[in-house]
């Protein structure tokens, strides 16, 4: 057996205690104190919950009713049960984080944040869903705008990386700031999930995370519904899901009639909640649109169920067939003690919060700037000075760890992790503790706990930015996520990366081995369209910084940008330093004038790693009495944002050409001409790699010198709408193995 | 237990008979067949292999040596005694497949290649590994182009899936043209991995597939050496990993002694290829840099092991420390037989196809056309005309239906797929067979055996676009692989398509649900920015149809891009047709003339969804009097390729507004101003979010006019280099959450 690998006793016979004071959750009440409604009572809540929802999708004739309808029970027994939340002040800090990973079934959570008192979702508000309102806060998906939405979900699967990040944050901050009778920060989290979250690759990633750092304080409740958009799931699936949760060191409890089993339900989540060293699976049956005609069937799970359906389903649950949108006061009612329980809870916890401020004035200061989500400490003063670098070639991986280290070695706020590259990327700073379950032991170490900072993801680049991204949602600015890979490989994290940026959630990716640079290990490596995507992206900031001075340029960006993910690429192989030239304000700007030239003939544009051939390229044409201009553009969307003047100044008017090694595309709106790639690249080292594409000065000259000529005759104004593609390497390697056939 | 779930008695007591004749593999030899030389020669094998391996990599101080080293016995198990190949032949129709999903191990795979006689791989091509020449055959991870390489790996996760792809071809092959007593095709697919492959969220969704599949002819040797970048692998990860795979659907087996237990190797290969229904996992404990001082450690994996080490690990294994790339005639000896095996191989092969032929005449001419890769019947008729579709508004996905599924159900050569959405993207044609296990009986049906052309993939889009690259790696133009997703969640598949575009691969991807259109999913499903990834990515075509005409054209088009793979983008909702302006021709040229005007002032160029604008733009200008002609631009990769006068002649020397809904990125090459996003959409039903972003003619025909007012003096070519963003909508619906913080 695989070393920390569970044992099927472990795994058959869960230690639970309901009586949460041994087991770190000190407030969790024993399942004898909840005293549940009486059956009939619940009966009639879970029939009205599910008719509202019908008669909500059918309003437009559009929505997801069958998931939500499938899900009632569930609802009830954490919303009325067990989360502890406070509806009039939905940040409470230690509250329970719920995410909805089946972001689809939206209507579920909007509907329950209404019954439960949350002020924002009024009854006017519940039914804009799916209507023509600019202003309706009923969106599609649920999107973390909403008071008593955590994270933005919908893309499947992500949710629940998204809830490991969440209960990763708690358990960080708990072993941070908890101190003996002050458990400041101890909250759940709680995930529902369907079928597809489990088959998408992401969850399985987040899924043995959780795992590995033993997070007990997560529970994925599992609608079980077997029913995807294309039939029953098993047209899809056959594996065994349960022994794959305990292969992946999860406790897991099942619910077999999660239609109208509340108490099975409550007991369920109070035992995830007192679990000991394990997250939590519960895998509940329940079949979607129960009480339709359709129930158990796909129809049921995009689309209005029509009127006649719609009428069946209140006669099944004893609602008036004629009516719409009912919910009786003792519905209403039914809910009502979960807005004072939450004041409640907050009064607790300031009390608490106000005892631990008397005893640990000063980690308590340090705890209420975090709170407020502010830096516990003067950070820019931590970035290296240009004076600080050295001036021989570096490569620029290499000085992103020389401005990040010093950081995160003094700033709480940061937590850096990589996907398996900690030898390649540079952010492991001396006296770094891991983030691990404090018992782990591994072989080769370090070892490390809760308190730890540094992240090791495993091979696992979407994971990472999804629960990255719950990091970063746990509460504004309290902590700093900063992930590191390949450049290449955030084409795997994609997904996540666009959902920071949609959803204005700081987080920063150092991403090296960019360009063909990389080198030896070839085309699968060197990414060449990637940086397109995230140039497009909205709300990112892609940033390539030319050298350490730029790299430190780029990290106050990052970390000033509240509200916008950032990449900071950087090179795998050595680029000179560019002392005199160089400038991290400039970079603040996005792009500024890097040498400057008057009369210039030309604007060469350098980007990134490739600057160097910008600045050869220019040397070479002084020699032919060509004056060039050198302009550095790291940021595409930080230079947008600048004043038409300041723009006009930085790209002049003369011929401009823009020397990158990856495709242009884009950089048509800034350049008259590129120097780009119009291929994949090739396995060979770095600087031959280079050759290889014809990147070299006095090449690079060359082209630039043919241009001019062609427009000495009509001006560069003739060549608005006709870019031109300077480097013509030939490039005939790929698609060989297709020529044998 | 869930439905098809295993048993456990199931998992252990595997009811293998070494004889294959019982279970499909008839010419399986029994294990006492297998005649192993003697452990002393064999030891020298290894010993010399490993000695050789960090030579290699010493040449340059680079490359990848221990996982190389540590996989030696299992590639003599592999090539000396277990793969079905034939070296001088490199495509023998009915070869075994072999993937390598850890690449970076490449060496390994170029050295056995070289060993067992593949000709292309000289001695002297061997010592090109990581050097600087440009012809070299040995990149740092393998790639296609190279004889006995079966696919292009290196990005972890994906061989899995490839291989998947592989071993689904050989299953569908078989079903369709085997018959009894002429078992044509019946390869085995061998794939080895590392622990990474099982970390990344696509190994676990390929996995998920192939054991619901029952892929019997399909085994993965994971070579189990503990140990990945950071450290050893319990740094990251702590499942039990066997019985998830157990959990999975797979046979398990183990081998101790993976440095050295050749023989148990071979047995457990031997077991995996007379599995009776499922694919086999081969768990391999080895070491890392076996015979080095630092064997075992992360250090040895991805560089140089030094001279001392090296000497060192030449006394470990009996050489010579003084001397380099050592391979005594024994060793080549020890390999001799593979070369006559193979042409043995063949000829049984040959004889078999000529039988075949006598009996099944005209199977045997529909097989014959598939192994040289053409299509079996005239497709191109298949293809709706101008005149069969419909007049009325049409979604453009149920127009690709109409172009696809009558090729489909005629044209075995394509598959069609989809991630669980068969009722949104209409790729299911009328009397489909799934692929499925022909013993699976789902609950709500259909049905299906492995003949059967449309896959269920479930909600895998990563593995779906990457076993999609397995399948059409089996042999050129055998299977064209189609998949279907919304577009968005392309961004998940990404990975996958960027590896068919790098080798070459014909995939068809049909994605619908583009751009804001999509309504009210929301920001979560409304594509802005990926359209500018597949634009900018080498040898990819993404396609955006106006309409029906121009998805026939585009049809036409991916499925004549042999060594290309497409996007067919398409809409959710009702678009308008324009039979008397769009071109299935014109889509074969990029973008074409739509509605010509003389002496026009702007031209418009309308893009797939979002033509209806340029159109309504259009009418509105004409009633003050400005002359707008208005350009159709399905896919600009293709329109790149035109002659310089045809691209003069549509772009025309006029103003020229572009109109989509995505981020403007790349249009600048082509446009003086773009009507784009430049945030991300909202949820709202689809006409309405148009509205929402100001997308209607009036709106946009004013921002034109003000352009042209603005250009009147200074000409048009005064834009240059200063393209607008016309489109200026407010958008602050987002961050809001961060504001009530």
């Amino acid at each position: 057996m695989a070393p920390g690998a569970i044992s099927q006793q472990d795994v058959d016979h869960l230690p639970i205690k309901l009586n949460g004071k041994a087991n770190g959750h000190s407030d969790t009440a024993p399942v004898e104190d909840i005293k549940m409604e009486d059956n009939e009572l619940t009966k009639k809540v879970l029939g009205t919950f599910r008719a509202l929802i019908a008669d909500l999708c059918h309003q437009f004739k559009c929505g997801h009713p069958g998931g939500a309808m499938g899900m009632a029970a569930i609802g009830v027994a954490l919303w009325k049960y067990v989360m502890k939340i406070s509806p009039h002040n939905p940040n409470y800090f230690n509250r329970d984080r719920f995410v909805l990973s089946n972001g689809h079934t939206c209507l579920w959570q909007y509907t329950f944040l209404h019954l439960v008192g949350f002020k924002q979702m009024t009854w006017e508000q519940l039914l804009t869903y799916h209507s023509v309102r600019f202003d309706s806060i009923t969106p599609g998906h649920p999107e973390i705008e909403i008071d008593g939405v955590e994270v933005t979900t919908g893309p499947l699967g992500q949710g629940i990386a998204n809830a490991v990040g969440l209960a990763m944050a708690t358990k960080h901050l708990g072993a941070q700031y908890n101190r003996p009778g002050y458990e400041l920060v101890n909250n759940m989290t709680w995930c529902t999930i369907g079928d597809a979250c489990l088959q998408e690759g992401v969850g399985m990633e987040a899924i043995q995370l959780a795992g590995h750092w033993r997070l007990n304080n997560l529970c994925v409740i599992f609608d079980r519904n077997e029913v995807t958009c294309d039939g029953t799931v098993d047209i899809a699936q056959s594996d065994d899901i349960n022994l794959k949760m305990k292969a992946c060191g999860w406790n897991v409890l099942e619910v077999e009639d999660g239609n109208h089993d509340v108490e099975g339900i409550v007991k369920a989540l109070l035992q995830a909640r007192a679990a000991k060293d394990k997250p939590t699976f519960i895998n509940v049956r329940t079949t979607i649109g129960v009480g339709s005609k359709a129930q158990g069937q796909a129809s049921t799970h995009g689309a209005d169920l029509g009127e006649e359906d719609i009428a069946h389903v209140k006669k099944t649950f004893g609602l008036d067939p004629e009516k719409t949108f009912q919910i009786s006061d003792e519905v209403y009612n039914y809910f009502r003690e979960v807005v004072p329980r939450g004041q409640d809870l907050e009064k607790k916890w300031a009390e608490l919060r106000e005892g631990y401020a008397k005893e640990y004035p000063e980690l308590a200061a340090e705890f209420d700037k975090r709170v407020k989500g502010e830096m516990i400490d003067d950070w820019e003063k931590l970035v290296p000075k240009l004076e600080d670098f050295p001036t021989e070639e570096t490569p620029s991986r290499k000085s992103a760890g020389a401005c990040l280290q010093p950081i995160a070695s003094k700033i709480n706020n940061l937590m850096i992790g990589t996907a398996d590259l900690t030898p390649s990327v540079n952010m492991a700073w001396k006296g770094k503790v891991d983030f691990q379950h404090p018992d782990l032991r591994t072989v080769s170490g370090p070892n490390g706990d809760y308190s730890g900072r540094y992240i090791h993801w495993g091979i696992r680049e979407h994971a990472m930015a999804s629960a990255s991204n719950g990091m970063a949602a746990f509460n504004k600015g309290t902590i700093l996520p900063i992930t590191s890979s390949f450049f290449m490989f955030y084409i795997y994290a994609a997904p996540g990366l666009r959902m920071a940026a949609l959803q204005g959630l700081q987080t920063i990716h150092i991403a090296t081995h960019d360009s063909i640079g990389t080198g030896e290990d070839g085309p699968t490596h060197q990414p060449i369209e990637l940086a397109a995507l995230y140039r497009a992206m909205p709300n990112f900031y892609y940033i390539r910084p030319a050298d350490a001075e730029e790299v430190a340029g780029a990290t106050l960006v990052a970390i000033k940008a509240k509200n916008t993910p950032s990449i900071i690429s950087v090179s795998r192989q050595k680029i000179p330093q560019y002392p005199k030239h160089s400038s991290r304000d400039g970079v603040a700007k996005g792009a500024y004038v890097f040498i400057e030239e008057e009369n210039a003939d030309v604007t060469l544009i350098g980007v990134g790693a490739e600057m160097r051939f910008a600045v050869e390229a220019r040397e070479e044409l002084s020699k032919s009495g060509i004056k060039a201009r050198v302009v550095s553009f790291p940021c595409q969307r930080i230079f947008e944002a600048q004043s038409k003047e300041y723009k006009k100044s930085v790209l002049g008017s003369a011929l401009r050409v823009v020397v990158e090694a990856y495709s242009p595309n884009g950089w048509e709106r800034y350049a008259d001409a590129g120097y780009s790639m119009h291929s994949f690249g090739q396995s060979l080292t770095g600087n031959v790699v280079y050759q290889r594409f014809n990147y070299e000065g006095p090449k690079i000259a060359d082209k630039v010198k043919g241009l001019l000529e062609e427009v000495k005759k009509d001006g560069v104004e003739s060549l608005r709408g006709d870019f031109r593609d300077l480097n013509d390497y030939e490039h005939d390697i790929q698609f060989k193995a297709y020529k044998k056939h």
